[in-house]
């Protein structure tokens, strides 16, 4: 593992220079939006204190976007070391959580002169903290806290409730404070078990007379089952974007979320075509009738699904602009770098006419659930050759 | 559009320092297998000079791991000109062609600053041109040369056969070099239309009497149509990856490509399930009888396609490391930052062992068609959270 190539620099290079705007694409992130959604998640839980979830570059946001959008929040949650070093650089000094706590011992020195929190979500971990203590005579005010994660049946990361006690005495022995977190599997679904109240009640039995904070709920508890218990600590990550949980706009749409990200690009091409022809890689639209064609800079390799079939809604702009625009619909399979939009109904449509793929005017949620997955999948995957704008 | 968010430095940052080696994920990428695949293209066509495709990061790879492993091409095909600034700064001398040609009338002086060779597929991109010459008083010397894109049934970008011959005059009357280029629709399929020898017998009989040279053949068209038809120049891009035009590895087993990334990562978690419990988000995936799931370092945020179904292929390492390794199966819904994986029948695994995703020893075409796309999508998707090594 030596060697790492020069992938910062070719991005740097990139986004320092002013040849990226040739290409039209780019991706709008309002952090005011976020900072909108901020408050609707204290309005929704007003006795908890917030998490705010900014792994994977804050969804493909940007972390820079993202504290400028939440720097009122009372901790930052996240993976990766780099990012959490990104927020201390920019000047944070509240909390910061790592939800997958340490991937190896010689982590816990970056942590300490971090001073991140750490989930602990294995047994090897919780060796690795042991040692650590040792090392540090115990003395709890050099060691990081502690949210020890219990399995209530996602089956992913965290101690059965059964294990649970042992680990918790064990970390508490060893001088860390420790808070209780477990993670909901269903908390979209109505349906499904187990439910967000059977994996609520086989937490809290797991943790009676044990002291510390208690952290349960992520963005679809938050929206959909605030009223049902109490969390010292949520952990809201998708809604802070202005994007639904469960992967549905629909959910959502009287949640009064703003969308945070807006992908815009432009037409760049126009085709005629006849009927009885048809358009792309494996000429998968087919015409019945005379139809106009416009071609967006978009494509896969932007980071635009390109199992989204001929349907899928794309936002093109009016005589007036984008506020002025309507839906209109795929038609052909998404190429690399290009989309391929029927605009036979918008006769005022031209090379470089607006078009947005997602954001503002369209839900991320509606191009995602077309192509049959959900928003946070396209946020995430928006590609580095986006320049982003704020 | 102001205020470019520092996205780059958050990049470089991840890059530079050592913080990123704490998540095990990462890619590597072979650069003497991309020197490879090139010679098998250039064994295939013998007589033509290769156009090798680098658009989109190298189809994720990295640029400059691609410029390593492809300098003895006869010129890079691309569409950012931040990318053929990378390439001229990296040393290469030789040709560089824009693929989508002109964005905006300003591209025109960067793109003669970097001496490349332009795609021209739309009207605007020629009175862009002809302005330029009459610039330039028509020395050609000073002129890009052109790859004038005809549509035969793509229906993508280029003109039409009957109104390629005006443009074609007029390009010329301005004093450029002219060639000719065309792009098949369905060159990975036998049965669709417009094939592959329509599409170029339109071409061949549009062009009857021009002088330039002729680009026709994409990886599809090199692996499968090149006795067909001769192709001055050639475009390969995805072969030169070592994964298939047409997403199935299957067809091309034979063809003696090698994979040039593996995007490897390992076991962080373990889980024991009894029957009758159920796996990750959803709660999908539901076990008949006792299984140990496995929880891999990776997910839809570093790339990986979240609609990827249970039993989706995951190369798990053996006692002996990853080539004694073996196929076991996704059990339960990607999630952002992980996989489950069936890890029963493999008892040596723990926290730390091997995983492949794809790569030298699981086809990234395996992993993509069990999720309905194809190995492009999933090389030009791997997230830049991810570090490549060469």
């Amino acid at each position: 593992m030596v060697s790492f190539v020069q992938f910062s620099y070719e991005l740097s290079l990139k986004h320092e220079s002013e040849y990226f705007l040739s290409r039209p694409i780019y991706a709008h992130i309002n952090s005011d939006a976020m900072r909108h959604n901020l408050e609707r998640v204290r309005e929704l839980v007003p006795g908890s204190k917030v998490w705010s979830v900014v792994k994977a570059n804050a969804y493909g946001h940007g972390l820079a976007s993202a504290f400028e959008g939440l720097k009122t929040t009372d901790g930052f949650a996240l993976l990766d070391l780099a990012e959490a070093k990104l927020l201390r650089d920019m000047g944070w000094q509240g909390p910061i959580l790592l939800l997958e706590g340490l991937f190896s011992q010689e982590d816990i020195f970056l942590v300490s002169d971090l001073h991140c929190d750490c989930v602990v979500h294995h047994i090897d971990q919780v060796d690795w903290l042991e040692a650590l203590s040792e090392a540090k005579h115990g003395a709890s005010s050099h060691l990081p806290k502690i949210y020890l994660k219990m399995n209530t049946g996602m089956n992913r990361l965290g101690f059965r409730p059964n294990e649970y006690k042992e680990i918790y005495h064990r970390l508490h022995a060893s001088g860390y404070g420790i808070s209780h977190m477990t993670h909901f599997a269903n908390a979209d679904y109505v349906d499904r078990s187990p439910s967000v109240d059977e994996q609520a009640e086989i937490f809290h039995q797991a943790i009676e007379g044990f002291e510390g904070d208690r952290s349960l709920a992520n963005s679809a508890a938050v929206l959909w089952h605030h009223h049902m218990f109490f969390s010292d600590w949520v952990r809201p990550g998708i809604m802070l974007y202005g994007a639904s949980p469960s992967g549905k706009y629909e959910d959502i749409e009287h949640a009064k979320l703003q969308a945070v990200m807006s992908l815009n690009s432009k037409i760049i091409g126009i085709q005629h075509l006849d009927a009885h022809e048809s358009v792309g890689y494996g000429s998968r639209y087919k015409t019945d009738v005379p139809i106009r064609i416009g071609i967006v800079a978009c494509g896969y390799a932007d980071g635009y699904p390109r199992h989204a079939p001929d349907g899928t809604p794309v936002w093109i702009a009016g005589p007036n602009g984008l506020a002025d625009g309507k839906v209109c619909r795929m038609a052909g399979q998404v190429s690399m770098d290009m989309i391929t939009v029927d605009i036979t109904d918008m006769p005022h449509v031209d090379v470089g006419t607006d078009v947005q793929l997602w954001g503002n005017f369209l839900p991320v949620d509606a191009v995602a659930q077309s192509a049959g997955t959900i928003g946070y999948e396209l946020l995430c995957a928006l590609a580095p050759r986006v320049p982003r704008t704020g």
